[in-house]
Parts: C-alpha cells; sequence; structure tokens
C-alpha cells in the first residue's frame, strides 16, 4: 500500500487546521465553529463568511484562499449549486480534506444533482485534495476534538465506525456511551463520490487506538477493493457490519439516501463466509455486539447457564437462547447437588436456569456463594445472568441503593470467575426502575461487564461471539 | 357448557370471602392479608394461624373450620407437606375454590412432590372444591380488589391474562401498565393439578369486561379442550398466546417449572392456523400485539408509510419492516409531488420513508401538515412514525417540554387521519431522554396511540395485525 494511503487518513483524523465554508454568523445556533470550539479541537479554525469579519471570536475570510495559513481539512457548509465552486477554492488552496457536508447530489435522483457531484469528482481529480461526501456528517475523533455532535462524548475509547448514515453513526455512539464504551474514530461518508469505505478500512486496520470495527453500509461501489480491506482489518481485529437496504423497498430507499446500488442478503451471506466478519442487522445489534466482543473472555464453546429468578422467565430465556443456536444444557449432577445446599428450599429451580431467592438480596446472595459453583460446572461455557427487574428489582426510596448494591456484589463475584459472563437487564418503563437500573447498569459495565437490555440482544450478541480454538 | 362451568370462576373472580391459610404474622413482611387490605378488597378476610390471636387487626383462627362464615376462596401458603391437611379442612369446609400458592409438587419432579399432588387432586375429587396451582400465584382481578402483587395497578382495563407463569403473567401486567393498558382478570394457575387453562377460557369467551385473551402456557394437557376453549374465545375476541418450552432445553425448563409436558413448534403452527390464535415468542411481544390489537384500527392492508428522521435509519426501518413480511413501497407521485411542496428542501427523503425538518419541531410541523398528505397515499395502509428521540430529541432544561408538545401535535393531528398509525420511539439509555421519552409516550398511550420501543418491535406487532376484509 502507497504510503499517502496510510498518512491521508491520519491527517484526516488531526488535522492542524480546519476551514468551514459558508461558516454560520447566527449566535442563536450551534454552527460547526461553535461545535468544534466547544469540543476542545485545538487546531486553528478559520471560519470562511463573506458577510461579517468576526465568528465566535475568530477572525473570519470572505474566501478560503485568504486563509493566511495552510489548510488540512475544510467543511463545506454551502448550499449544493455553490459547491463546485467552493471546492474549486479548496483544490487551488492545496486543502488536502475537503468534508462536503451539504446534501442534494446523486442521492436526490434528479440530473442536476448527479452532474453537479460527477463535476466534483473531476474537480479533484489528479489535485492533492480528497473528498468526503457529499451528504455526510464526517468525522468523530475525540482524541483531536473533531465532532459533528455536541452529544458526542469526550472520552477516547477503541471502536472505529465507519459509516454511510451520520445517523446511524450518531446512534452506535450514544448506545456505545449508554454501556461506558467510547470511540477511536467514527466517519460518516455518504455518498463516498471519493473517498469509500476501503480507504478508511485500510487505514483502521494498522490503526493501534482501534480494537474493534463497526461498518454501517449501504453500497459497495468496489467489491474486491472492500473485502481486501475487510480482510487486512479482519486479520487484526473484529470486524461487525451493518450491510443495510438488503431487501427490495430498503435497496429503493438506500437510492434515494446515498444513491447507493446495495447487495442482496445472499451477496452478504457469501461475504461473511469469506470475510469472517460479524453481520449485524440493526443498529442496536450492532452496539450489542460491540459490547459482547469487548467482555465477554473468550467462550469454549456455547452452552449458557442462566440465573435469574422468575421459573417462567427462565423458560422463555431458554428457548431465546436456543433459538438463537445456543445450548442451555442441564447442570452435572455435582454442580445441582452443590446448588442444593445452598437453596435447600430451591426445588426444581436448581437445574439450569437456576433461581436466586427473592428479591435484589436474594440475588446478591447467589452471586457470591452460587456464582462459584457454576464456575465450576463442566456442562456450560458461559454465565448469562438475567435481571427482570421490573419485577424483581423492588421499589420504594431505598431501591437505587439495592439495585447498585446488588450490582457492586456481582462485580466482585465476578473478578473470581474464569467463565464468560454476561447480563441480560430488563426493566420495563417505569420511571423510578428504569433509572435505578441505569445506575446500576454504569457500576456493571464501569467493571468490564456487559449488560444488555434483554435476554434477545443477549442471546443475538453472544451466539456472534466467535468460539475460542482450544 | 353446564352453568356451574360458567358460574364458578365468576365467584373465582370475585369472592365474597377469603381465607389466608398459613397467613404470616410478621408485621415487616407482606403476606396475603396486608397485600389484600391494601389493594381493596371488600369482602371478609379470615386469617388462619394458630399461634397468633390476630393478623393486620383482622381476627385470627386455629383453623379455616373455625371460620364462622362460608369461604370462597382460600390461599395455601404453608409448607408443602402441610398442604394435603389444610386442603382436606376446605374441602371439610366446602370452600368453592383454594388457590395453593405454596410450590414442591409434581414440577420437583421427585416421588414425594408428584404423590403430594396427586393425593391432593384425589382429595377434591366429588367435593365442591375445585384447586387453583398448585404452585401459582393465583388471581388479580382489580375490579373486586384481589391481586398477588402489591404493585399491579388498581385501574380495571379489558386485558385477560391466563398463564401458568406468574413471573411472565406480572411482567405482562407491568409492561401494560407502561403503556396505559390494563387488565380485566389476570390468572396464574402454574401446574394445574385440577382447573386448567381450558376452564378459564370457557368462562373469558363469554366474559363481557375482557375483550382480548392473553395465553402463557407450558403444557396442554388435554389438546381438544385446549383447541376447542380457544376456538369458542376467538370467535368473539383475539387470543394472542405464548407457547413456550418449544426447544430442546425449553422443554425441559418447562418441565422443572410447572411439571409440564410441551408442544413443538410444528404442534404450535398447526395450532394457530387452525385456531386463529396469534403466535408471541416473549412477553414482551405479547405485550406489543396487545396494544397492537388494541390501538391500531383495522388495517386494509400491509403497505406502510415510515415518517421520520434520518435516512439511515429509515432505510434499516425499511428492511426490518419488509423482514417482517409488510411492505414499505414509495408514495403515489401525487403525494410526492404534494409534500415537496411542503419540503421543497427535502431532496430524496419524500418517497417512503418520509423525512420531516429536524428537531422535534420539524417533527410537530410535519405531523400537522404532513400527515394529512400520507392519509391521502393510494400506495399505503398504514403510518408509522419513527421517533429517533436518541439523535433528535434535544436536550436541555426544556427537553421534556419538547417532547410533550411534539406529543400532543401527533395526538391533535392523529385525531383527522383515517389510516391506522402507531409510533416506534427508540430512546437509547440516556436517564434524561428517558424520562422525557415516558412523559411522551404516556400522552400518545392516553390518546390511544400505539406506542413501540423500536422499528423492530412494532413491526412484529403490526404484521400480526389481521387484515379487514373489504
Amino acid at each position: 500500500m502507497p504510503a499517502d494511503k496510510i498518512q491521508l487518513p491520519e491527517r484526516m483524523f488531526h488535522p492542524k487546521s480546519i476551514a468551514v465554508v459558508g461558516a454560520s454568523s447566527s449566535a442563536a445556533e450551534t454552527g460547526w465553529v461553535k461545535r468544534l470550539l466547544d469540543f476542545g479541537y485545538k487546531g486553528e479554525i478559520y471560519p470562511i463568511n463573506p458577510k461579517v469579519k468576526e465568528i465566535q471570536g475568530l477572525r473570519a475570510y470572505a474566501n478560503i484562499c485568504d486563509a493566511p495559513d495552510p489548510i488540512d481539512y475544510a467543511i463545506l457548509n454551502v448550499p449544493a449549486r455553490s459547491t463546485p465552486q467552493a471546492l474549486r477554492d479548496c483544490v487551488a488552496k492545496r486543502v488536502k480534506f475537503v468534508h462536503c457536508y451539504t446534501a442534494g447530489f446523486s442521492e436526490d435522483g434528479n440530473d442536476e444533482g448527479k452532474r453537479l457531484e460527477s463535476e466534483m469528482t473531476k474537480m479533484i481529480t489528479g489535485s492533492r485534495t480528497r473528498l468526503l461526501g457529499p451528504n455526510c456528517m464526517g468525522i468523530y475523533c475525540p482524541e483531536s476534538g473533531m465532532t459533528f455532535s455536541e452529544d458526542f462524548p469526550k472520552a477516547e475509547g477503541r471502536i472505529a465506525v465507519v459509516s454511510q448514515s451520520g445517523a446511524e453513526a450518531s446512534r452506535l455512539v450514544l448506545l456505545c456511551q449508554d454501556v461506558n464504551l467510547y470511540c477511536s474514530k467514527v466517519i460518516s461518508y455518504g455518498n463516498a463520490a471519493d473517498l469509500d469505505a476501503p480507504d478508511f478500512l485500510e487505514y483502521l486496520a494498522q490503526d493501534t487506538k482501534t480494537d474493534i470495527i463497526a461498518i454501517y453500509v449501504e453500497g459497495v461501489k468496489d467489491g474486491p477493493a472492500f473485502m481486501s480491506a475487510v480482510r487486512k482489518c479482519r486479520a487484526k481485529k473484529p470486524v461487525v457490519i451493518l450491510g443495510a437496504g438488503t431487501t427490495e423497498n430498503g435497496a429503493r430507499a438506500a437510492l434515494s439516501h446515498t444513491a447507493s446500488v446495495t447487495w442482496s442478503q445472499e451477496n452478504w451471506k457469501a461475504f461473511f463466509k469469506q470475510t469472517g466478519a460479524i453481520p449485524a442487522l440493526t443498529t442496536d445489534e450492532t452496539a450489542d455486539i460491540i459490547q459482547a466482543l469487548t467482555r465477554i473472555r473468550k467462550m469454549s464453546g456455547q452452552r449458557v447457564a442462566i440465573v435469574g429468578r422468575g421459573g417462567g422467565i427462565g423458560v422463555v430465556a431458554t428457548d431465546i437462547c436456543e433459538r438463537a443456536g445456543l445450548k442451555v444444557p442441564p447442570f452435572s449432577k455435582e454442580t445441582q447437588a452443590k446448588l442444593g445446599k445452598i437453596r435447600p428450599d430451591a426445588g426444581a429451580g436448581l437445574r439450569n436456569p437456576v433461581e436466586p431467592k427473592l428479591g435484589m438480596e436474594g440475588a446478591t446472595e447467589f452471586y457470591l456463594r452460587g456464582l462459584p459453583i457454576i464456575d465450576a460446572d463442566t456442562e456450560t461455557d458461559i454465565i448469562l445472568i438475567q435481571m427482570a427487574v421490573d419485577i424483581y428489582g423492588g421499589h420504594g426510596a431505598d431501591l437505587r441503593q439495592i439495585m447498585s448494591e446488588s450490582a457492586y456484589a456481582l462485580c466482585a463475584a465476578a473478578d473470581s470467575i474464569k467463565k464468560p459472563l454476561a447480563a441480560a437487564m430488563f426493566t420495563g418503563g417505569r420511571p423510578e426502575t428504569v433509572l435505578a437500573a441505569a445506575a446500576a447498569r454504569d457500576i456493571l459495565t464501569k467493571a468490564g461487564i456487559a449488560v444488555f437490555t434483554g435476554v434477545e440482544s443477549a442471546a443475538r450478541a453472544i451466539s456472534r461471539i466467535p468460539i475460542a480454538k482450544p
């Protein structure tokens, strides 16, 4: 791979200077300039706006060519019809990366939009300027202080997201934040008129700050390049892909969204088989798989031990796991006998699933005394704690404290458990329970325990984790 | 059907007197007596406990036979080994219904449990006493003030639940309450040693206070009776069934839970085809289907119009709907032209899915101006509003107000819309957003608009609604 292929994106995520072409002069709205300042971008910012002298305390320039210094990264925030001239100026200024935020190009499906996009592509051909977009949100990189949403966390993490959709990328960032997982680099790349998924993936494959790569893609323009790039990533780290637009009208919607020609389910199936990438059907599932890959220790098999209160809930949880391709076999006789000693009144609820005593206190006690027994069971490979806090969480003023104490007990117990372990916490919608559960989830996920919103999402994610070779 | 088959359950839900055999004398714990008193049960309560004179201000009796008046309903809360004697006393007292809360019978899988259960069944044979359970939570009937959980709402509704699992019944009651749906009668019936699902269903088929019946069943002891009872219900009202234990280990877990021999997926498939009952795979799905049946007007077809912000989110929502068996076709040219007039800058986002302007304000405006246009569209049958409030809900002090205002606008718009309509609101886990969304959901569901937690749950539920014949 040519050196510049690797170096270029590095500068894209860490530009020394950013120009905002069409910077908003309104004090009321949060424009690109204010967002970068607020988020802590440390490089130089050059607002470009011919109508004002100053934006957010920074000197504004009438044209990007008037900026006194070299520009690494320019954001085009001008109407679609004005973008060719703005891009022409960027090329003249030798801007390294132009992020065209503006929409209204090939995705509109009309001749004018296609013509404009094609004009832009021709304009950069042979130049030193690369184009990101059009019709995209650009870069989020907490390390360098770049963001496209003021809602994103400033914390740095080790997940990279390569997404044609800005909205799905945003949802993924926030869903990860909910469980204390953070990103290294996020790229929303829209129509991919120039820079495309393979360009980013070639870089992320060798990015030492990225452990997992999640991709949301509607159209693959260059199949072999995409496959080659995903394979390079896969050689070093897991890759999760949401291939959108696989149904008849999903494909039509994708054409309207990013002018993408999508792959069929069959195409994707073959692709996943050949690359070892992990498929996801929704962004929520992508977040679940990321959490499973990050926090669930290597599994030696797919036999699940289910721990949690509720006989019928246990039966349904077992069905859900088995439908997801996992197994929920009975514990060994030895394990059942040991469990019977600490729960002599449990009756049948000792065989897997196993039921702790009632309430969060019962759960807490079982984490400390029961989990070590299940850890030694020979018939199961992974422990799934199901917490129906909607009916067993308790209530009243001390709800939050009781649930938090139970979470700390599980953290303590998990420390000495060798088997991989995960939790499914379902809350229902009662605000009091939701808030107490959020506090408990925070404790658990900060301690590195995967917490899912239900058995269904947990089982789907667990079923996607590769099995460790003995 | 013999008259007593109908009359008996009526008295079961509205007993004039309840005896609690093994009533707790502890002031600290919430026992059956305190629960009934707190919940507003209006009949006579007779605590039975030989060790004390008074429980919760009520005179306690050493034995049920000492109670001065006839007993309609007795709750057995004594150890399993003491239940035969307690039941013998109930039979002598001519108690109409005995609810055996105690567990540790045939579900334990040991000979002693089986023997005890068989002894109890023999004891009531030929008597006037019917047995509910053992190993079950019994009755929740807000109209009469009977409950098995202090968390249940006192509000009466029109949903009946017949469930072998007390925990799944409880989850369903609370999931319904989250969306302002309430129950008429809930029966947790456990091992079904005597009274079984068909007994309750025969009654509920003609219960004028019940519009929808949800069933959670692990084992069907008498297939023809169950089918006949479900058919009688189906002739008058929709029936949703979660048949649990359909996988290998799910079946094993059900045997441990309620000593049930479960049906295979093939059995259920044939059953659903023959009865027209609606299948659900989880209790969350049962709640979703109940909401869809209650609140989504009759659909003349399964073509969905998707309204909501986010290009990629729209593509994924389309895929989800189509995978669930629905269709998301393009709007008619006329509809697209009309939408283009109110959203001239929307570009491609007018074809279905359709994108309102940014933020909750954009959504609000579209509900009022855009929904009437989609209502007149000839190519779609139902409107699904998808609200990605996790990224578009906004934030800050006025978050709750903005989301509530938008909800009120949707209620107003929905009033004049003829097409069936539903909303999918996904919040992520940020407490601030979750609480604001809960307030908005409350407004919407009180106005009779179905609100689901995501497009996946909405699409699954919508796909299960029967299509109205023209």
